[in-house]
């Protein structure tokens, strides 16, 4: 089968052999998505090598329980090894003996076929096209801060950047009550918030405004950019939330003694459950259609990695 | 009267008026305790001209309320606006107008005399002596740090530095049941926390265990270095918490990929409230004594300060 793979460095369109899924769920790829965190993982990020992509939707071709097969799907994407005190509580995102699609120990989604266990997979209702259904991973990891952090109508919010983590975690945390402002550099891409009543500000406002900064009780950083955080930063009220939501490569470097003074919290935030996300998509709460720019076929997939890194553009899709 | 002031970037013992506080209280200092803030002021740390120190206990010699006049006393330090939303919720800590005795707009502790708001001060029970009360305010830092972490006979706690403020917080946090871990690097200072019933870990220990690493709910970086900031990190497990004592000064860099994949919590902490710590030292719950290493006289203040900044000393105390 077609796989696009990143190998000692080099990023290729690859013939490799179909998944045999003796004891875990084979699933025919239908549509895939480009997340930034697959960018990252060319640049070096997490030492991954393997077929990359772990946001998708497809069918299940066969399975160890036979109700699943023919179902729609998408999969949470880690893998745990079901005998830690984590996997028996029934999460294993932190297991330390995980698999994560297309991201550690575990082919991805930019393929024909990928495996996943079938604790993994959650059936889309039919309410939620492909193209809605390819964004349940990311709207989970998006709405996940809710499970982190508590939002109600009270609590002055800011996201840090307008690209599709931003835009989609403004949604996604819009829908507690709490009143969102979304920071960014992009009119247009501003515009697709301002169209879900979210308030927007644009960076250069932002930087030369008073009223706000220090004005947030939580900030969310979701740029990718180690200058986010610095935003982030001076958005916070003394004693304010700061959610770290983007994997940027390298370190960043942050004073401590700001940290103290305002006894302010940061707070790492990666991978949410797929349930809520999917009821979002069913109830049409967020809008991801506008954050789709483009989709290419998987035999494209490099020119699409190519165009995914590009400023400014939003979600490409890989259609196998 | 006599006071220890740092000004244009010196120190000095100086002559000073003594404070006229007509609407605070004045308070004859008896005894002072020279804190790490202290000396990362004479680095530049907060840009704080005037008389240094925020650690003492002393007796009002004149108040608006007369009936404290001849009290022994200590001070919370942070003088709030009395107007904002946070003062008028009864909390200056973060008042954004506040002044902080020693360190923001308002002559310290090293002197003779100093002044403070008539609710600023709290009644030193009789069986607390001078050498103990005197230990008030980073005893309610320490223990501050339960108001924002909930610790109970589960969470497993590491503390990071033997120092004064490590020791502090070892002891503590150990008040509420968490079985807490020391790491240090002096035998003599592990010991301090040893006769609490403390168990300790020496660092060169701690760097060449896989047991001790991602083994912890909670790790408190007490060290004032930013090498104890990445210690604190390699303890915590995964959704751990990260609590950050200690202002040192300058900038300290992370691996934000790190706190997002394993969603860490860093929780910057400052100042405890006294009530609190009060009632530790009545109760003998915490030794505060083995802390002291010395006693200078004022006068000698410029010795005292030179020898606070000395490896391997504990707590120096300044008696006008």
């Amino acid at each position: 089968m077609r796989a696009l793979r990143y190998e000692r460095g080099r990023l290729r369109i690859a013939e490799t052999e179909k998944p045999r899924a003796a004891r875990e769920a084979l699933i025919r790829v239908t549509l895939a998505g480009i997340c930034n965190t697959d960018l990252e993982i060319t640049r070096g990020y997490a030492g991954f090598e393997g077929t990359l992509g772990h946001e998708f939707v497809g069918v299940v071709e066969s399975a160890p329980d036979q109700s699943l097969v023919g179902q729609r799907v998408v999969g949470e994407i880690n893998a745990g090894c079901g005998a830690c005190q984590l996997c028996r509580a029934g999460d294993p995102r932190h297991c330390p003996r995980r698999t994560v699609l297309g991201i550690v120990g575990r082919d991805g989604a930019f393929a024909e076929f990928l495996q996943l266990p079938i604790e993994n997979l959650h059936r889309v209702p039919d309410e939620i096209a492909d193209e809605e259904a390819v964004f349940t991973e990311p709207l989970a990891a998006a709405y996940g801060i809710t499970e982190q952090v508590r939002l109600d109508r009270q609590t002055r919010t800011v996201v840090i950047g307008d690209g599709k983590l931003g835009l989609l975690c403004a949604q996604a945390l819009s829908i507690t009550g709490a009143p969102i402002t979304l920071i960014g550099k992009h009119d247009n891409k501003l515009e697709i918030a301002q169209r879900r009543g979210i308030e927007t500000v644009r960076l250069e406002e932002f930087l030369a405004s008073d009223d706000l900064k220090r004005a947030f009780d939580v900030a969310v950083e979701a740029s990718g950019s180690a200058s986010g955080f610095e935003i982030a930063l001076a958005a916070l009220r003394p004693r304010g939330k700061l959610v770290l939501k983007s994997t940027f490569h390298g370190d960043t470097s942050f004073n401590a003694a700001r940290i103290v003074v305002d006894e302010v919290s940061i707070i790492g935030s990666r991978c949410g459950r797929f349930p809520p996300a999917l009821d979002l998509l069913r109830r049409k709460a967020v809008d991801v259609k506008s954050l789709i720019s483009e989709e290419y076929r998987l035999a494209d997939g490099l020119e699409a990695m190519a165009r995914a890194a590009e400023r400014g553009v939003l979600k490409i899709l890989l259609r196998p």
